[in-house]
Formats: structure tokens, C-alpha cells, sequence
């Protein structure tokens, strides 16, 4: 019998584990002991085994005003196992391995119940607390609180997430590639499969090639695009890109005076039929839209640009049927996308090896954060323990 | 056998027939005699049954500086009656009820193959001329130049239209019901039907009820939408839009110092799933992105402001998954869905005849400008002969 499935010892109880807590803007992390609240009705309390850091784990932890708030335990890239439910939780049980997203699904709301959206309308924001309660499951020793990150916070031992933020899933698949899942693989893969859906012998433009953009070429080549032609400042990522299906490169700094969009309209013949803005420029939607073909070219947005920004169109580009879209998580609705992309992992279609350039002890995870600041890797999965 | 079908008499020659010329910038037009040349190779002559008067007409009429140029025939929605043929056009014959459109389809480019575009780019813009050539087949008595309106003019007994631009028609229907398929109504239908592809049950919002508003309605009608709303600042355009569907109306005037999005989210819950900007005002166009729904919202333009225009929208609500998009002439390809519209007017589905509320002769070609203007009338349609 798995030792997972033992009902656990710590149900009902308060759990002392190690965190890594953000007390300061741009300050390295505590690793310390906190206390870990039991889970409420509809929540589950989840062991994690390993997190990976995600761009905006970077950009909170290093932002000053609201919407940041410290003390704060970052993370939400992550897999783990469940320890103890709160009642009312019928998905999971304990020894589960599940997944936190950002993303809430809570399967009863008109976007929930629709096939169109992913943005479930019962819990619309990730929280600073638990979505149900307004309340933390985490205290540090002295009794002080630590908010959550993303409705989840992984970068911990233990954590509670609500249920609505869970996915079940196939153990069978290695953690470290699972927990990718988690969020960033997700969001690009997602944007191209159902955000843009992308079809056979397209061809794509993707602007930024960090992880997301890289995981949007993934998704387009798993599409059967024809042409995927990637844009960043930093020319070794071509060579790494051309491992998702990457087949061109456009160097902005290197483009003859010429504006990115004439190149690109240039090199396909009147423009991309999707492009894909993953650095969350406003210049770059719009240069991503300037660079969509007329007639059917879809313009789809992942990134974030500073609270209150604006996106400025031509008017006749909109007339002349192009269309700008966004989405978040990709589009994806994690309860039952989530398993479609670990099974194309284990039908070796879907590359999620590639994305792993570095895997660290939980100890060491301030140097994940320097490591992708130095742009030097793509992901750095955090182990919990060093079983 | 039908007279219809006699070789042409005046084939291969030039064709003296009347036409109203617009001469000045929103000076009346001046009925007079004028030449028209046979058709070139792929090109059409045409015996104009009826025409009608769109708004676009009007908007070159009064323009006093390019893109309008001067001496023009006016007029594009329109149906007739092929007189004779050029060269190398095997599609049509002498006596095909034809109708003309703005809008070409050659059947040979990447958007004509495609099912995604009804941008032909063989031949991408109206012109002033004809498509091919770049020469024009109407000249004054006094052998001056008389210039082509969107590579149609209609407001003349006899035409040359490039068989790009011409779809042959079943002839069973009023003449005075299949010339509104020419423009206006398939730009309005195919708005809700091909463009946005309205979802049964769902809830529609329409900027501005002209006749490219009350089509929208219409088409959202057709595709099964539970609720149209329509927004406009003539309170008399409720009544008259319920026969096309409409379920709401909001008076911008008289919202209670709301703004139109709010008040719209307020009466759907959250927004309309889709929103048609119908007047050409970019202010109107970001209203309408504002009240269509997070998750799956679609806003439609199908208005063109000035030149040069930009709109702007909210970063975030594109990472909310709304989506902005629009289209010429609905998105339909004139070919093949001119038919399908047809086929649903026969089968007492898609309205016509409330869109006619004014028929006039020829003469009185001036009066149909008069009641555009005072927003006395939705199609006017011209009979070129007192037949």
C-alpha cells in the first residue's frame, strides 16, 4: 500500500514547515518556519514536492506599491501531493498529486459551464487570501501573516489552496515537468492551441522568447504551423527556439531601419496570420498588430503592461478584418486541459524536457530569481526536499 | 422567349442613356445624357433595374477633398440586367439578372480560396476606374471623364461593372428586395452571421440604427440572439427596430449620467457577448469594446471614421479575452452568400421589404439624398425606368 494513501497524522492540525518568505521588495528571501492552518471547507492542503519560478513571481517580488504587499509567500508554479482536505472536497483525497493554478475553475458559473471562456466568474481574481474567507492559512512564528500569492503560494513546504484552484492529475509523469503545467507551459501553449487555434500550415510571429513566447512556439508547431518566426533582443535565443519549431528570427536591433512589422510583412508576404505579444509591451501589441495579415490575421495579447495602459489601433486595420484578442492561462481551463497536455507529453509530442535548464534545492532559491533575472534560463524547478 | 435574352442590339457599341452626375461636392446631382462605353475583356454592361441610396454615397457626395473626386456617378447598390459582355467572361450572359458590389471576389487569390477573407487582393480596393484598366466607361456629351464610384456607379441607366465585382442571381425576387443584397442589409447581416457568428441565446448590442444596424438586428435575429439591444440618439428607432428584433433600446441622452457600457452591463450582467459599432465613430467603437463581456465578448466594427483614426482600448480587457475584430461588407463573399441571403428572403426568413420605406423614379433621384439626411428614411429605392 503507498504510504500516500495512509490517512494523514497532521489532519485537523496546524503544520510547522519551512517557507521562503518575501519580506521586502527586491529583497533575497527567508527561508524560515511558519505555521500552516488547516484547510477550511473547500479547500485542500497540499505538500509540495517541486516549484518552478515564474516571471511573475520576479515582477511582485520586486514591485514596491499595491498591487504587491509583503510579508508574502511568492510561488505559484508548483505540483504536489494532497495531505489533508477540508470538508466539502470531494475532487481529491489525500496522496492525490495535484496542480495549483492561478486560475480558479469552480464548474458552476456561465464561463465555467461555457466552452468560450476560462475566466471563472465565482472566484475572477487571484487573492492575496483564500478566495472563500478573505483570510491566510499562513502565520510566521511570531504570529504575524503572510499573504498568499496568486490565490496559491508554493514556495513553501506545505500550502492551502481552494479547491476551485486544483487540478487532479496523472501521476505518471515525471514532477518536474508536471508542475510546468502549473502555469507557463500552459499560458503558451494555450494561446496557440485555443486562444488563436491555430492552423496547419500558418504561419506565426511571436514577440519575446522567454518561456511563454517559447511554449507558444511549442503550441503552434504542435498545430502544424508552417512558419514560426520568432522576435527578441537576445540572438541566442534563436538557437534555442528552433527546438520548439522555431524556423526564423527577427533581431529588432538588426532590422535596417526598418520596423519589425515591414520586415515580417516582408518575409511572409503581407503579414503573419497569428502573432503573439508574451513581454507585455504596449508597443509590441501594437507591432504585433501592425504585422497581422489583413483579412484573417489574429493578434493575440499574454502579456501584462503597467496597470492602466492603453493599446492604440489604427481603425482601417479593424475594417480590413484583423483581429486582436488576449487571454490568460492561455485560454485554458485547467481541470480538463491540464490532462490533454500531459497526455501529449507521454505521446512525446508535446516538449516539456526543454523548458527544465536548471533544478536547484529549495535552499538555494534566491539564485533562481538571480538566474532569470541574467536571462540565463528558462526554467528553474526548486526541489522541496533532496529525496 | 424572353426579350431578355435577344442578342443586344447595342452590343460591341457605345450606349447613349441618362445618368445623375454629381458635379460638385453636395450640390444636386444633374440628370443628363451622357456615353458609355462597351465592356472591356472580363468586363460587364449593365441595364440598371433599380438602384438604392447608402449612406456611403452620400458621405463622397459632400466630400470636398480626396478621397472624393469630381465629375462621379454616384451609386453601388444596385441590380440589373446584363446587356452585353466583354471578352473572356463565361460566368454571366446577356439577360443574367445580375447584382454589383464594392467588394470584388476573383476566385483566384489566397483570400478568395480561403474561407477565412472575403478581402480579394487581386483587386483590393473600390476604385474610381475600372479594376483592370484603370480607364473609366462613362463619358459626358461633351467627351469629359466621368469617374467610377467604388468600382460600381449605379445612378445610371447603363453601367460597366468588372465581372470581379458582378454575382448573377436568381431573378424571383423583387428587384426593389434583392438591390438592398447589393450593400447596406448583407453588410449588416453578414455582420452578425459570418463576422461575429452570433451564438443562439445570446444577447447583442448595436451602435447606431440606420439600416446597417437594424441589418445587424436582423441578422442577430436570424442567428437566434435572446436579447437586442439597440443604442441610438432618435428614440423613434426603438419602434422601428422591433421589427427586426430588437428587444431593449438605450438613449445615450438620457442614461442618468451613465455611460451607454454601463448601463448596458448593468441590464446584461456583465456586458453583451456581442456589440456592433454601426456609425463610424471611434468614441462609439471604444463604448462598444467597454460593454461587450469579459471571457468571450466580441466587438464588430463595421463604421469607418475619418482617415487616419485610431482607436484606443484598455490593455486589460484584452487579457480578459474581449475580442475586437470587423469586416467589409460582413464578411461575406459576394458569390456565394448573395445566394444564401436570397434563398432565406424566398423562405420568409430574412425581412426585406420593411427595409424599403421610400421608391422614387429617377427624376427624383435629389429627394433620396433629402430623406437620407433628415433620417426620414432606411432604403429608398430609384427606379431607373417608369415601367
Amino acid at each position: 500500500m503507498d504510504d500516500e494513501k495512509l490517512p494523514s497524522e497532521s489532519r485537523g492540525k496546524p503544520i510547522r514547515c519551512r517557507a521562503a518568505v518575501s519580506r521586502k521588495p527586491g529583497e533575497p528571501l527567508v527561508i524560515e518556519e511558519i505555521m500552516v492552518a488547516p484547510p477550511m471547507p473547500h479547500e485542500v492542503r497540499i505538500r509540495i514536492i517541486c516549484t518552478s519560478l515564474c516571471h511573475s513571481d520576479l515582477s511582485f517580488w520586486k514591485m514596491k506599491d499595491f498591487p504587491a504587499i509583503f510579508p508574502r509567500i511568492l510561488g505559484h508554479e508548483a505540483i504536489g501531493v494532497v495531505e489533508s482536505v477540508g470538508e466539502d472536497v470531494n475532487e481529491v483525497t489525500e496522496g492525490d498529486t495535484v496542480i495549483p493554478t492561478f486560475m480558479s475553475e469552480c464548474g458552476e458559473c456561465a464561463d465555467c459551464k461555457s466552452t468560450r471562456s476560462n475566466l471563472c466568474t465565482k472566484f475572477p481574481r487571484p487573492s492575496i487570501f483564500m478566495p472563500r474567507y478573505g483570510t491566510s492559512r499562513f502565520t510566521d512564528l511570531s504570529g504575524e501573516v503572510l499573504y498568499h500569492f496568486l490565490s496559491v503560494s508554493s514556495f513553501t513546504e506545505y500550502t492551502v489552496v481552494d479547491i476551485a484552484h486544483i487540478t487532479k492529475i496523472d501521476p505518471a509523469i515525471p514532477p518536474s515537468r508536471a508542475c510546468l503545467l502549473s502555469c507557463g507551459v500552459s499560458t503558451g501553449v494555450g494561446a496557440a492551441w485555443r486562444t488563436a487555434e491555430v492552423e496547419k500550415g500558418s504561419t506565426v510571429a511571436i514577440f519575446g522568447l522567454g518561456s511563454i513566447g517559447l511554449a507558444v512556439a511549442e503550441g503552434a508547431r504542435l498545430c502544424g504551423a508552417a512558419r514560426i518566426i520568432g522576435v527578441d533582443v537576445n540572438r541566442d535565443k534563436f538557437e534555442i527556439g528552433k527546438k520548439f519549431g522555431l524556423t526564423d528570427f527577427v533581431d529588432p536591433a538588426n532590422s535596417e531601419n526598418n520596423s519589425v512589422s515591414e520586415v515580417i510583412k516582408e518575409m511572409t508576404g503581407g503579414g503573419a496570420d497569428y502573432c503573439f505579444e508574451c513581454v507585455g509591451l504596449i508597443s509590441l501589441v501594437q507591432e504585433a498588430y501592425a504585422c497581422c495579415r489583413k483579412g484573417w490575421g489574429k493578434t493575440v495579447v499574454l502579456g501584462m503592461d503597467k496597470p492602466g495602459s492603453q493599446v492604440t489601433l489604427p481603425s482601417l486595420d479593424i475594417i480590413f478584418g484583423k483581429t486582436l484578442t488576449g487571454s490568460l492561462f492561455g485560454g485554458l481551463k485547467p481541470k480538463s486541459d491540464i490532462a490533454v497536455l500531459i497526455n501529449r507529453y507521454k505521446d512525446k509530442e508535446l516538449q516539456l524536457d526543454e523548458f527544465v535548464t536548471h533544478e536547484i534545492r529549495f535552499e538555494e532559491i534566491n539564485k533562481a530569481f538571480d538566474l532569470l533575472i541574467e536571462g540565463k534560463c528558462l526554467r528553474c524547478v526548486i526541489y522541496m526536499t533532496n529525496e
